[in-house]
């Protein structure tokens, strides 16, 4: 009998800031994030940590919520201050990696299904079957404005939109038959005409005709990733997604975000195990606690407010400079992202912090950051997935290279000891790591 | 004094068919165009070659002019059987070369600014200075049914947007100024807010209000390429290129497009020295005359008339199986590339040969091909680069990898014995080897 082993990806940005607004100043930390060696180098490290990904966040926009300016950002390095293409930099890592799964984040607000669908295709071939994409959709007024003019869509009309993507995307990577290549040089018979067909979409967002000129993909398609927390989000997740990943406040929210989104699945009439949930968790390790400690006072000293709060005024879409810095935060209908406003009201509203104390704590990363040796982390990690929480973790490394280097170093080792986590690759493709079938072709 | 000394590019595609429809089918030449080994060959050849740059052209839909069926252009392996996306191609590549230009073609008419900005400006910055981008416009029916909904615009309409779009993203090249990524870990000072601005433009086809979330790429903008031959097209190339290609039925006409150009160039202010002019060359290479002879008729039997009539509906945008294929075709007036109709046009009406004949000749790259030793190809591109045709050339291999490796092996070092190529790389980035100007920032 085979045990039940954790996936593990690592949650990177091609800019500053993977888990935490201090990491770029950190003493030592690789800080440009314009050079390639800066991503070869933590690929390299998640490949021979076995890590199933390397996923790659992404923003549209330099965020400008912080008294419409882009000052905070850019000057401490926040969440936004800079951002290379995911997907031209996971092409890069395409060529020097041979396992490591490779997911980039793509808004479906501003793509086109044709584009995004050959790119993700042509990625997933070039490094025969590791390609993932993180599907977001887009609601900030600072993205919309950096592309040609359209409606900004409500959040139902997102999803809609959303939607509609996937099924023109699933339908162009699935234009070509599994084979339609043929390749015979005596025939001839570079493709066979009788496995290739045009899609012909319409629908109310897309009209794309296809086929796609780009055969099907090594993994069928692309491993789809979500992190939507709405009612809506979850379906899609639940409906489309192999892999949900999500930030917890307790175990006891993750046991209940696991079992609802296994019942989601199987509402779709998909099998609930072939969706993996890997919770967010950010390590800050040390070989002892006190290194541990130490570490991540240092850190929290590098973080300055202003970074936080001009990063938590994007995500809830709000000024928080028309506010007093010193005062609680009042309660109040937040456009943005609900799940970090409730991250908030819990620091604001029941421990009485101010504004600026918040800004400083959501910059450290408020409470995501779990301090301590790789076996309080690997105790943790177990926890969460013997109770029936995760199949995994998405880690969040709080600075380059060591947020990757201590967990590849030390925590992999322990999980391995403990039998929680393969020691070598289960096979070529990102599929073969996850445990996912592929999906039948047409 | 420093010789005037030759440029070298290669015309590759991402799929089959980079200069002769018969090439997949050439004995043992590489034929799996999805796999991230064709590519990693050909540029490692290129790179050994000290090529300036490795040109992928692209197509956005598998042509259907012929019958309205993409059939032959499957069967066959024609010019848009299938294509992987050039820039994740090219990323792929910028990781394992040092020195080799990547220049990938992509449609201002499809693109959006801001994205195609931020993508071609992430390779830059991960190639250190490597980047190119062939800027075309589309007409395609084929590839519009594969975008949302948009109008068709007119030819002029199609340069009005492309030149608004050269306005946008040159725009948000320089929305970062130089140095503006300052990395001061101690101040702290990740970017001076001071140095970056939004471009807040609004014109008649995009509004983007910037700035870009990506620094000043490396070359301050990557190089830009064209192969326009109408009137606008040169006018767009002679104000906004570094490179323009070009096929010529002649000597004569390699002179006097070479004098336009330079002429263009002068009028928009510019130095004629820094537009580089690379006509095409197709050479079918051997160690004697016979050999490359011989193995020219050899690569002619294996192009179907069926697959360059295909691609010959496609340049042409109309649709060839209407007419008798055993006849002369008559003239006419064809909304697709006027210089693909006059190569045509020369073959049916002067040489009175039957559309079935110029579909196999088409299909063997018309009169494109120079068939010889190296010396004797050697001979003819001095001639042009010394008779004021040529700044270098674009080579267009007949099949992959005997048609890069065999000027690699051959031709450069007959052209480097001549003192008319160079040795060594001179620079690290792709404008090193051009010999450009980086231009000024803001």
């Amino acid at each position: 009998m085979t045990t039940r082993q954790m996936k593990l990806a690592a949650f990177c940005a091609a800019g500053p800031v993977s888990g935490h607004h201090g990491g770029w100043r950190y003493p030592g930390a690789v800080r440009d994030f314009t050079q390639a060696a800066t991503y070869l180098e933590t690929a390299r490290l998640l490949e021979q940590g076995c890590f199933d990904l390397m996923f790659i966040a992404d923003i549209l926009a330099i965020p400008n919520r912080l008294d419409g300016s882009m000052d905070s950002q850019l000057r401490y390095g926040a969440l936004g201050a800079m951002r290379l293409d995911p997907l031209i930099v996971l092409a890069m890592l395409a060529g020097v990696t041979r396992n490591l799964g490779l997911a980039a984040t793509i808004s479906t607000s501003y793509a086109e299904p044709f584009q995004l669908a050959r790119q993700v295709a042509s990625l997933d071939h070039l490094s025969a079957g590791r390609a993932a994409w993180n599907i977001v959709t887009s609601f900030q007024d600072a993205e919309a404005r950096n592309f040609s003019p359209r409606d900004q869509l409500s959040h139902e009309a997102r999803y809609d939109r959303a939607d509609e993507f996937m099924d023109v995307v699933c339908k162009l990577w699935n234009s070509w038959a599994d084979g339609a290549m043929t390749l015979d040089p005596a025939a001839p018979l570079f493709a066979d005409p009788a496995s290739v067909h045009p899609i012909d979409h319409h629908g109310a967002y897309f009209d794309v005709a296809g086929p796609m000129n780009v055969p099907r993909p090594p993994q069928g398609r692309p491993i789809f990733i979500q992190a939507g927390a709405s009612e809506r989000g979850r379906d899609f997740a639940a409906k489309w997604t192999d892999i949900v990943f999500v930030t917890h406040a307790s175990l006891e929210s993750g046991i209940a975000f696991y079992k609802d989104m296994k019942r989601r699945a199987a509402s779709f009439g998909r099998d609930p195990a072939e969706l993996v949930i890997l919770p967010g968790i950010a390590p800050v390790m040390g070989e002892t606690t006190e290194i541990a400690t130490a570490r991540k006072t240092l850190l929290d000293s590098l973080a300055d407010p202003q970074a936080g709060l001009s990063t938590l005024a994007y995500h809830l879409d709000i000024d928080l400079a028309q506010f007093p810095q010193d005062e609680v935060l009042p309660a109040m209908d937040v456009p943005g992202v609900q799940g970090h406003y409730k991250e908030v009201a819990e620091l604001t509203q029941k421990q009485g912090l101010s504004l600026a104390e918040v800004g400083r704590r959501y910059g450290s990363g408020s409470g995501r950051f779990v301090v301590g040796t790789a076996d309080a982390i690997a105790d943790r990690m177990e926890e969460w997935f013997t109770k029936g929480a995760a199949d995994g973790f998405m880690i969040q490394p709080p600075y380059l290279q060591g947020g990757i280097e201590l967990p590849v170093r030390l925590l992999v080792p322990e999980l391995q000891k403990r039998g929680l986590f393969r020691s070598a690759y289960e096979g070529p493709m990102l599929r073969d790591q996850l445990g996912l079938p592929r999906p039948k072709g047409p």
